[in-house]
């Protein structure tokens, strides 16, 4: 099969690779109907995060079970699947737990010895556990597709970011990050019933986007003029519910900055970096909690998808750009150039 | 009146100083029965907070009313009270909401132009507001009004870290710090249903008293062994619930070190020293959530109160020395020398 392979920072190929096969009796190789490129996945495109050379990437797919393990027994041939970012035993007391990223049988697409979503086909392991099966009539509706992938990612992970949050209905959120996962961020947060929507960003294509999404206010400003911004639109206290969706040391600085006494930051930014940019002086005495981190999103995906099928929240316009197989290098550099804001992979 | 004063590091004086009288109609003058060392002083005793020359110091206290503004009316001269470190207005939004501690109209005691605790009279701004009315025949049970005078300050605090490390019936504690934070730390999280408790602390008279408290187990070891142990408690899996009684570096990467994923660290001590100590890579992977900050007490008292009244918990053990106005100096010189765990003042 055809899937791409990262070889060194910046170069990213599609390539000829072995095809998938079950290897377990808990298995499931799915063929790809839909990828895409997330923006963690720049940072090894940016050789911020190391892989090794010939590594697969790509962790956001959905697709139809092609084969299945002689144990597989929740699904068959022709089923039309999710899976989200991280596979998971489903056994284990933490998957139990719901917090099936740290599964201890648990890994990510792309590690050596594993298929990437930015292919034809993936291997999926406990595909019981870690798949969620979909209407198959969905394959027909070219916009649900693309809002049923944001599931495997960043819808999860923006609802993760908005539940460390804390975010409840008549809640003031604010939103640091205009990127898909900011977005979805926006998306979470009116879904959970917030009043008023702040979203942070400088791209006024995206926080047009947020505004779709819910956004209230936008505030294009960053770092301290950030923060004097978000505080004077809610009479100098602050957001109860912060979502920081960036993971820099400034991003982080701004979050502490803008949140509310008593409120919380929900993060979902990977952070990267030397510094927290957390001031915890300041999150001491105003009693600011943090919150979040590896998004579980296979424990979201069954409260999610009920609204995405009923069209209650449409992320679909998150993805910008839509390219082949042969198209994604391309893809890695629009969004590596802020050209995309996320791109959509067909293969 | 005779009040304790604070000139410089390792100064601490009693002194006559003017008497407190009603300056507004809120206010109460409160007659110190019971006042109390706090590990916080010590800060300000060593020269690591800064203070103005001649400040009055001591945050915890418990008396008699003795004169009341117009406009108190839920208190009258010979209530027995007790006095949270923080007072508040108990009119604003913040207040409303519990987190008395970021009221715009409160403080703390012993800043400049109050009094502080370690004296003979209190003016209480706020006293409706601020003070909590106590069962008058207490007075007379010495013990008991050891335990009352733990809702100032200690206990609350405890109870706030236990809250927010989110200890539930069933869940393994750990604690980090052996102080009368982290002591009622160990009370709060047996209150609040804890199976499991595990004290970190090299000091036996302390840790036995962990024991006495509800610990169920303790670990004498410190930085990365202390972690090992913890781990090793629990099956490599660390403590769903840590409470962080100390404020340092090491301290916190102690409490980020032993928590399970998914689980929350409550923060109470109050943070010093350059480093947060929390690595935030760790924490992201791990979903370890960190909440808490300075103790909003006030709210906690009404809840705690009946519990400290039946006895079923009891902190009163947390004094281990106790001295009379006069020996208030000898009383921090034995806290900072480690002699003494927390020191009773009877002025």
């Amino acid at each position: 099969m055809r899937a791409t392979v990262i070889h060194a920072p910046n170069d990213i190929r599609v390539e000829e690779v072995p095809d998938p096969v079950i290897q377990r009796s808990d298995d499931a190789v799915v063929r790809v109907l839909r990828a895409c490129i997330c923006g963690s996945d720049l940072w090894a495109y940016r050789g911020e995060s190391a892989r090794e050379a010939g590594q697969r990437i790509g962790h956001e797919f959905l697709g139809v079970v092609e084969e299945t393990g002689s144990e597989v027994s929740g699904l068959r041939a022709g089923d039309l699947v999710v899976a989200p970012f991280v596979w998971s035993d489903g056994a284990c007391e933490y998957c139990a737990e719901g917090l099936t990223t740290s599964c201890p049988a648990g890994g990510f697409w792309g590690t050596p010895g594993s298929d990437g979503g930015q292919g034809e086909y993936v291997r999926v392991p406990f595909a019981d556990a870690t798949l969620v099966a979909l209407p198959s009539d969905a394959t027909s509706d070219d916009r649900l597709l693309s809002a049923l992938l944001t599931l495997s990612d960043v819808l999860g992970t923006g609802h993760h970011a908005a539940v460390g949050a804390g975010v409840r209905p008549g809640a003031t959120v604010a939103v640091v990050g205009d990127g898909a996962v900011g977005l979805c961020g926006v998306v979470a947060a009116k879904r959970l019933g917030a009043e008023r929507i702040i979203a942070l960003g400088r791209h006024t294509d995206r926080t047009d986007l947020a505004r779709t999404f819910g956004a209230t206010d936008v505030v294009a400003e960053r770092g301290e003029a950030a923060v004097e911004a978000v505080r004077e639109l809610t009479g100098g206290q602050g957001a109860h519910s912060v979502i920081e969706a960036v993971g820099t040391e400034q991003s982080m600085r701004t979050a502490v900055g803008i949140a509310r006494d008593g409120g919380a930051i929900g993060y979902v930014g990977v952070p990267h970096g030397s510094g927290t940019g957390l001031d915890l002086g300041v999150m001491f005495g105003r009693n600011i909690a943090l919150r979040g981190g590896i998004a579980p999103v296979r424990t979201y995906i069954p409260e999610l998808l009920p609204d995405v099928l009923s069209g209650a929240i449409d992320p679909s316009p998150v993805f910008d750009l839509a390219v082949g197989l042969d198209g994604v290098p391309d893809g890695y550099r629009a969004m590596d150039e802020r050209k995309a804001l996320k791109v959509l992979v067909r293969p």
